[in-house]
């Protein structure tokens, strides 16, 4: 086995920093060595800095490291995991990659530079190849990869497999989002207690696009995504629920497809060979489940360790072609588990080897 | 000031029971003076009988009520509010109302029975013309009046309102449904609670085909709604919140339409002038909201004392033409306060006028 | 009927303040004409500083009054209801006072001045005479009233009327309280949902001691309050539950009561009777239940308009003598409505009379 | 490796039952071959009866076994786990031991009979004597073990390491206890939406008694528990959580103790010798945390695989000597976690080894 790649987390205080923290714990890749934060926390112990909101404790590797400030010098690292705010992130984020490291960004400030991948590898691997544009127009050998909006990330793998199999022309899509979208402390318990609220800052913007440049295909140069050619409506919720994103979505189809057929091109789902076996992928990354009343966030959203996505309520729609509602966890899935998946796949196609060897002499 | 006229409630024990006994302790022209409830508390007073899960205290003058058994007859009383479950009112309402009673039901069961109109008075009060071929068909004095499904009553007033300016073509509608909805014990907590469960039963079927007949037009012989060419789309949602049903829609106009002509024709919706000073009529049957956060169910079902519609979100879909939310109360004026407002509606019609009359009469 | 006396409301923006201007708002003897809040917000009309999170709509009248800054001159009131955090009341609430203004504030900052009444008026109504006592050693005919903490509202009407009748000598209390009682935007969603906090910074300590000063006796020189002769232990609770503070309690006695005698002391319970027909004094104070499963808050926290405490689940103790449970509406009797009722007793006892002609003077 | 012990599930089907199925799955020495439940779902696969409401999915070694009726005979299995409700339990049962089954309940049914012990191995594993008596009064193989009740459980332990250190005369409890301790459907969303329930059904007599039985020690003959001396007065309420019992204690002392001493008691909690290495054994029984806000239900349930007491909020009380807050996981430590840690004590301890040598050859 080799040595465990040394990363660093920017942004580690807050709720999706200590999901990176959490989950890198155990990675049998790589090692927090880095954590960031602001300057309120700088120079703090990482467990004196950090008011711990997620499940379990703070692991202790990590615990004893000095916080950083988030806007110096990261250090010897090779790769940095993102969980900054949107608009510090498109401050520091291309500067962070221009000096060479790569940043697997939670936010979305890059997410629409045509030459960033919204890399998911299990959904658009070959997104991947976006890297090496990148670095020839940068002269790096940093790069920056975006993860999917949180909301997105359940949508688009049901819209992959129909798309694929029978075209989707349009769809509209209605979520349903919890409150641990919004980072800590996030939603006031004064306004989501015993209520709904039909607004979230951008959030509708941000769905009817990028699922458009994921679903898309590397153009004929290799320097952008050619996006896919449907039309996404959406209205968003924040709902009373912790963790776990529903969606409710209606498509229409370019060519007919019986609900069987339908039904199929979900449970058949592949995920490409090269990304099969990386530590963060679950087994199965969509799981399509017949009870009429699934899938739901509480018993739904741990399935596959946070990782799979949840699919059902598949039925015609008298309106599009077919309904179904998906479900995944927004901060698992959708946040810090899907940014080191992400990574995992970078490394597997031998995206950082050079840097890797680099950044592991320097951590010696 | 005539004489309030006596009234009775079907089920006046179940959680829509409370609520008609609770709006009509002070209403102007109808007095309760017969509840009847299920065998186990036939025969206890009422306020013995009852588990009273609403706000408020249990009106005095209902109190001391002997509660009668649901199946036996429910008493000298003209008209009859009925809170009966679905199974329990097929069997049971067609008898009353051929017995001579008015049944002004909240229950499915009569919905979609050509000659018995879903009754709203501020929605499509010549529906109310239904009756006369009902009595006719029937050869009784009593009829059937439906309540609108819980759900469908926040849409259909918007939905009205652009289907009379533009044509509605079609609308995908997803809702997020209030526990109170279920009725009591109605939703486990062990269901809801940190959770969504995205069906009901039979409520999509509802919300596809009600709607239709509610705006739909009186045949020309007076004997049935020739239903709105409309196609209706329902994804539906239970959600942690304990009254007002949330409707996200996205409709397809037939006729262009500006934004701001879209606004326009929901902000001015009027009221027909002979239904608007109803007791239960609200002084708007709907509010538009421009505040981007709106509307909330907490915060807004409670406007008009739950009679009024709050609409908001109102902005172009990228898929359809509009899109918008609307919030209404689920168990006020998607249940006992609709219904109540329906009778009102006949009184002041006239088509109570003859067994009032006589009920008056064989109440003293 | 005589003019309203033009009043001003401290902080005026926050969940507090807003639950003053609400009440205020139809208010017969005083009515809002100065509204404050911090500098950014200070300059705004009152209706677009605001973040309105509180059932209802903003009152149109004070929805146009420009907002003033908390730091400078509240203008020609004779009077301010205080909704200060407890660190800026601290800084302005004296200053306020040595001006000439009247303050009731909700903030613990002048509660333990030994002349500055806890004043309660259905409570401890002679409490009031310590104005005089403050008056003369500021040398100003402004004074400063206090209100007592959410929490301990609850809790010290029962413990009244038991230590009137029998003696109270030790009581141990559990609060579960509401988040409303946080303030805007207070308690995380994310802390809170779907769990309890056994914590409250410094609500223990306040619970322990001020309830002593209230349930006291003015001095023999009527400078200061001799504190009542009993023991109290809190621990304090935030539970997810949206207004109403529920308080259960152990009680030791002095004297020997049966269950009997207790539930009469608590039943009779009687305000005096120049308090009973202030504008927000309660047909009840204190409503006790027999109900084996209440008070409850979503029931009850609404009784009196929100200013009813409702006692239940009395019984005999093992350890002590007596447990019960009680329940208040903590931003109306336990902060807002608390402050206005201590008003307008002032007022009725005519500790008000020679500034508010001036007031009312100064504001034509 | 020996053969696993074949075991059968009572009420299967149930909250508790299901916490049962999922936690014996992956059992190292017991596997579920027997399953009961009402008779409505008597003869249907498992999988086809249970509505599975608890975290993970039905083991697939149990989802396939046909489900008995809970009132004929289990089968050939030695061991039943009893997830009866009470009433049921208090029939079937004692006939169950009779015929020679080990039964461990959930139930309160045998609680107070002399020689079935609430057996807690971490807490009391002497009080495994009893079975000893209890077979010689019954003239059976088999033998009864009961659990504490699920709010007891959470007090016990700290109450368990305070006695034998400095004596507990009196104890003060208030629970807020979750929703799954009322089982499925059990509490209605209607009743603790936005509100607690300040009663459960004979719970406060339960937490003012059971404990006495678990902290008293083993008669002079071995046929009895002779019960500690200490009172215990109890308030209980049900609050909108998920899982976690939290518990508000305030304990007076027999002799002084300082708070560092009352510390160090609770910390150096000890677990006897021969049940440490238990299969459900957690690395911790008892975990003390000091931070200002802990323990917490949501973030503190699931710590030692949801076996591990947490207790904080340690201070001086004013009326006794200290207080704390205690939290247990109710459906894991509190229920079937804690039924299964008892019957692995009772294996380890060779109550169970002749039953066992026949029913494993009957199973065959």
């Amino acid at each position: 086995m080799r040595e465990r790649i040394p990363v660093g987390v920017l942004a580690a205080t807050g709720a999706v920093g200590q999901r990176f923290v959490s989950l890198l714990a155990e990675h049998p890749w790589f090692r927090v060595v880095s954590v960031t934060a602001s300057d309120r926390s700088a120079g703090k112990r990482y467990a004196d800095a950090v008011n711990w909101v997620i499940p379990g404790e703070i692991p202790a590797a990590v615990a004893d490291l000095v916080v950083r400030p988030t806007d110096e010098d990261p250090g010897s690292v090779p790769l940095l995991f993102s969980a900054l705010p949107a608009d510090v992130a498109k401050g520091l984020e291309p500067g962070l990659v221009a000096k060479g490291y790569v940043v697997a960004s939670n936010a979305s400030a890059m997410r629409m530079t045509p030459d960033v991948p919204i890399l998911v590898p299990d959904l658009n691997p070959d997104h991947v190849r976006l890297i090496e544009a990148q670095r020839r127009r940068l002269n790096t050998r940093g790069f920056g990869m975006a993860m999917a909006n949180c909301s997105s990330t359940g949508a688009v793998f049901p819209l992959k497999a129909l798309n694929e199999a029978f075209g989707v022309e349009a769809v509209h899509i209605v979520t349903l989002q919890a409150i641990s979208g919004a980072g800590y402390p996030g939603v006031s318990s004064f306004d989501i207690l015993d209520n709904i609220i039909p607004y979230i800052s951008n959030e509708e913007d941000k769905i009817e696009t990028e699922p458009r440049k994921m679903l898309g295909a590397v153009s004929a140069d290799g320097t952008a995504i050619d996006f896919a050619d449907m039309t996404i409506s959406a209205q968003v919720h924040r709902v009373p629920v912790m963790d776990g994103h529903t969606v409710a979505m209606s498509v229409k189809l370019r060519n007919r497809a019986s609900l069987a057929d339908v039904r199929e091109a979900i449970a058949a789902y592949q995920v490409a060979e090269d990304a099969r076996d990386l530590p963060s992928m679950p087994e199965r990354t969509m799981l399509l489940r017949d009870e009429a009343d699934r899938p739901q966030p509480r018993r739904d959203r741990d399935t596959g360790r946070g990782m799979t996505i949840t699919v059902g309520r598949l039925q015609p729609c008298p309106v599009f072609d077919y309904k179904l509602v998906t479900l995944s966890h927004n901060t698992l899935r959708g946040a810090a588990g899907g940014a080191i998946l992400a990574a995992e796949y970078a490394v597997a196609r031998g995206y950082m080897d050079e840097i890797i060897g680099e950044a592991a002499f320097a951590a010696q």
